[in-house]
């Protein structure tokens, strides 16, 4: 009996996580995320992982299963859902919740099943039993595979062991425990912490340190954290109650979250404590608190708006407090600093996790993931959820305190884990890749098309046009150079210009040329960019009559 | 008697260093500095001061004087030269020896005077002294102003209160002490660590934890600093020859360094501990330090190279271990993380500051700069070299240790603050700003044209082209339209090109269009875009024949 299990994303990255769990004629994905994008690339929003592979399995029945409401685990699901339109879809309530709006948005409907705490169900010959356990957004499942009968999988992917959040579901631990003892052949878990020390704290911990924002600030407050964390958010309302503050929620996905949340019995707060933007301005600043989105510094956020006094009629005001409870995510720290910045000028203060405790991850920590290991003593452990650098300390860890090192197995997104009779044959190498979306144009654009993107960003553009009806008749009134994005000297353009005139000696006298203008045009352009400015712009030759 | 300080940059901000210190007929200009680009800011290389403000005290005498060798205090100093050949430069011999090289590569020559350790000198009516302090490079001064007889100023930019340094010269507290003996009018001085708790630790509390990665490492050792930091080298060079471990220098800034660095006397090392990268193949793997650029994550540098397996011969190996010794620049974060994701994939280990403490900060903490104002005693206060927070925790903190809170003025680039017979009157504005400056095309860019840039990156661009000799001859066969950076569908393409061939009915029966050909493509192209697709790309239409 032969089971596979694959990545197309999220096993040696942060985000676009997708795995793929396979017997002969059934295959169960679980997750299907987006990874977010970088300053450093322009012009596209998301990143999706390239489906291809599912073409190569067309032949088996296919089902989704998603573990939690993060844009990492569900982002890429109208991706999907756009070209596989049969696959049937299974998740939590409150995930169906948040992910069928945004199904909505792009006109999709799907074929969903919702998921019941501890219950089986079968996928064909996969059993599937989904376990609630605690994270940073409620309704997040670990996934247990029974895949043709014998070969059993614990696919945990986001978790921390909290025995006592505030409304996620407490950590499973004794069902966890007597799966243990029954022979679990591998576990599939979340690395992405697994350098921090000690236990991942309790969402309880943060309380303290937010009712001491409360006790502390004199102005009004404006708190951000990651929409989707309901139990924060819990908090927050619990606390804006006891010190006697009206809440104005502000940003799209802020207002959405909660309403699903509150929906779903997640989030209990009384009516009351709801104010508007605009009845906000008839009470006293001690009395006001803000939730808003921004904890990433996001360009187009509530909170960086707010910040630059560009959002509705609300501008900072001395004795102002934001708080960030949230951790940076790498790659945004100067979004954040311009923020600090421009609430300080205003007169305003800023409190981070670096100033309060008003921060815990979401994530599994090294204990965690040892008393992890020790509840299921799996006999395969596949480190996913991380980077390469945490797949590995996780493999050495684990090594370290008595796993069989050649049962620790290595795997990137694009690999394949083969296991026949419940052991590890080998791994193939699968179809794989990142696919970049502009969600203006809707264009999916692959690698190569960002590094034009790229290029062009750095170097700019030439365009060239030439509307000569023959090459002897190209002269100075028939072609025309537009820079874009860059200047250079008059004297340079001028130099350039003459070379591309130059082509019309072509086979005349002693100069032959084998090109065709547009090639003579792209590789004179190219060559006087590289050899006088190191440059590389992209460049564009357009003949308005000639025909080559 | 009136005197002012001015900053073109470097209040308010991280990088861009330059103050002015002026009487009624002289000026001493202290530091100009670059400011680094953001991963956002694609095409240009470096930010630099607007000096436009120099013009309008272009009567007086200006001198230059240059606090120490890091670019943002002297990287600027080239563009500067250029417009303004007679100013005379005064600085360190050891910055002296970092800048002529730089000022060669321009092809500019300067008249240049040193500085010697605390001794006076006049330029016209202020007297001049220079402090040697520690920092993180060796030369560093602090600058002493007598102006006009009676206005006594302190500019001490970055330092730490360091007592024993390792080459660096150190803290001169006891001369600091006497100078406070004697009433200082104005203390202006370095903010950025302002947050961080007591004092910042000496440089050779780095040395046990290098001493612990040569003694741990089993192979070779990939050691990363930045390159001025020449007491942290000579702590590796130490290191290197007691435990026995040749060493190869790569990176041109790395190998500029150590030459300076050790024809001052600064670092000290035997000759034969030096091998080249060919050497380097006959021995053994843990007899081997290289020492390189690129603690940054830099694109282009030796350690991102290396980590890509990009660099000459140099493979990552197993066993190989990448030490970053240095802080991370916010915004550099994931190019880090990159380079540590390609060692850990290639079988080698990286260890971080995170790991062992292997770097320390080179500006003053919390505790440094409540000494100094002690040592000090100044009359006003002027946080200076840091972000606005930076700038307004200082005055809190030193309003909270009894400073009268009018005398701590905060100041910001662009600000000139006016003082009378040793009294603060009043901040003008002067004009100031950012230049960018692409350094391929030697052209400077204004703030302006850096958000064309990044429209162009973001959205692309859209060129017309129209070859018709007369508006009502425009069809389908004289339009051209190419999108550059993003495609849309061809049917959205055909609309566009249809609602620019309608030009034709220009004044034609009922359609009256009053704009000519390139307002009506302009306006058209934009409009289509924003409308459908929420986008702004660049827009630029060619005539080829048509007049207007």
């Amino acid at each position: 009996m032969r089971v596979s299990i694959a990545s197309l994303g999220g096993a040696g990255e942060i985000g676009m996580n997708m795995y793929i769990y396979e017997t002969d004629r059934y295959a169960v994905i679980v997750d299907c995320g987006v990874k977010f994008t970088k300053s450093d690339e322009p012009g596209v929003d998301l990143i999706i992982p390239d489906f291809s592979y599912l073409n190569t399995i067309k032949q088996k029945n296919i089902m989704l299963i998603l573990t939690h409401a993060h844009e990492d685990h569900i982002g890429a699901v109208p991706f999907l859902i756009k070209e596989y339109a049969d696959t049937a879809l299974v998740c939590g309530r409150y995930t169906w919740d948040i992910l069928h709006r945004k199904l909505k948005e792009y006109d999709l409907s799907v074929n969903q099943i919702y998921i019941d705490d501890f219950k089986t169900f079968e996928w064909g010959d996969i059993e599937i039993t989904a376990y609630p356990i605690s994270h940073s957004v409620h309704g997040t499942y670990a996934v247990f595979l029974k895949m043709a009968e014998e070969f059993k999988v614990m696919h945990i992917s986001d978790y921390k062991i909290d025995a006592a959040p505030v409304t996620c579901a407490p950590f499973p631990i004794a069902e966890f425990h007597k799966l243990g003892m029954d022979k679990v052949d591998c576990l599939m878990a979340d690395s992405t912490n697994i350098v921090k020390q000690g236990f991942t704290k309790g969402e309880r911990s943060v309380v303290k340190g937010i009712e001491e924002v409360f006790k502390t600030s004199t102005g009004r407050i404006f708190f951000t954290t990651f929409a989707s964390n309901t139990e924060r958010l819990q908090t927050v309302f619990n606390c804006a109650e006891k010190y006697g503050r009206k809440v104005v929620l502000e940003g799209s996905s802020m207002i959405k979250n909660v309403d699903a949340a509150r929906k779903h019995g997640k989030l209990h707060f009384d009516d009351s404590i709801l104010v508007s933007r605009k009845q906000v301005e008839k009470i006293e600043e001690n009395r006001i608190c803000f939730i808003a989105t921004g904890s990433q510094g996001e360009g187009a956020s509530v909170i960086t708006k707010i910040s630059e006094n560009d959002y509705s009629n609300i501008r900072v005001r001395k004795n102002d407090t934001f708080v960030f409870s949230s951790r940076i995510i790498p790659g945004n720290e100067h979004r954040i600093i311009y923020i600090i910045n421009n609430v300080y000028a205003n007169g305003g203060r800023v409190i981070t996790a670096d100033d309060l405790p008003i921060h815990v991850s979401g994530h599994a920590s090294k204990e965690d993931a040892l008393l992890l290991i020790n509840l299921l003593k799996p006999k395969y452990l596949v480190p996913i959820h991380g980077e390469v650098q945490h797949l590995i300390k996780y493999k050495d860890m684990a090594k370290e305190h008595g796993m069989d090192e050649e049962n620790i197995l290595f795997f990137l997104a694009g690999n394949k884990l083969i296991f026949e009779n419940g052991r590890y044959i080998e791994t193939e190498e699968i179809e794989s890749g990142k696919i970049y979306v502009d969600l203006n144009t809707e264009q999916l654009i692959s690698a190569e098309g960002l590094k034009e993107r790229k290029r062009l960003a750095i170097n700019g553009a030439v365009v060239v046009v030439n509307s000569a009806d023959k090459a002897e008749n190209i002269n100075e009134n028939n072609i025309i150079i537009e820079l874009i994005g860059f200047e250079i000297k008059q004297e340079y353009l001028d130099i350039l210009k003459q070379s591309l005139i130059d082509y019309n000696q072509i086979n005349n006298g002693e100069k032959i040329i084998k090109e065709d203008f547009k090639e003579y045009a792209e590789n004179t352009v190219k060559k006087f960019f590289k050899k006088r400015f190191s440059k590389k712009p992209l460049i564009n030759i357009i003949n308005t009559k000639m025909e080559q």
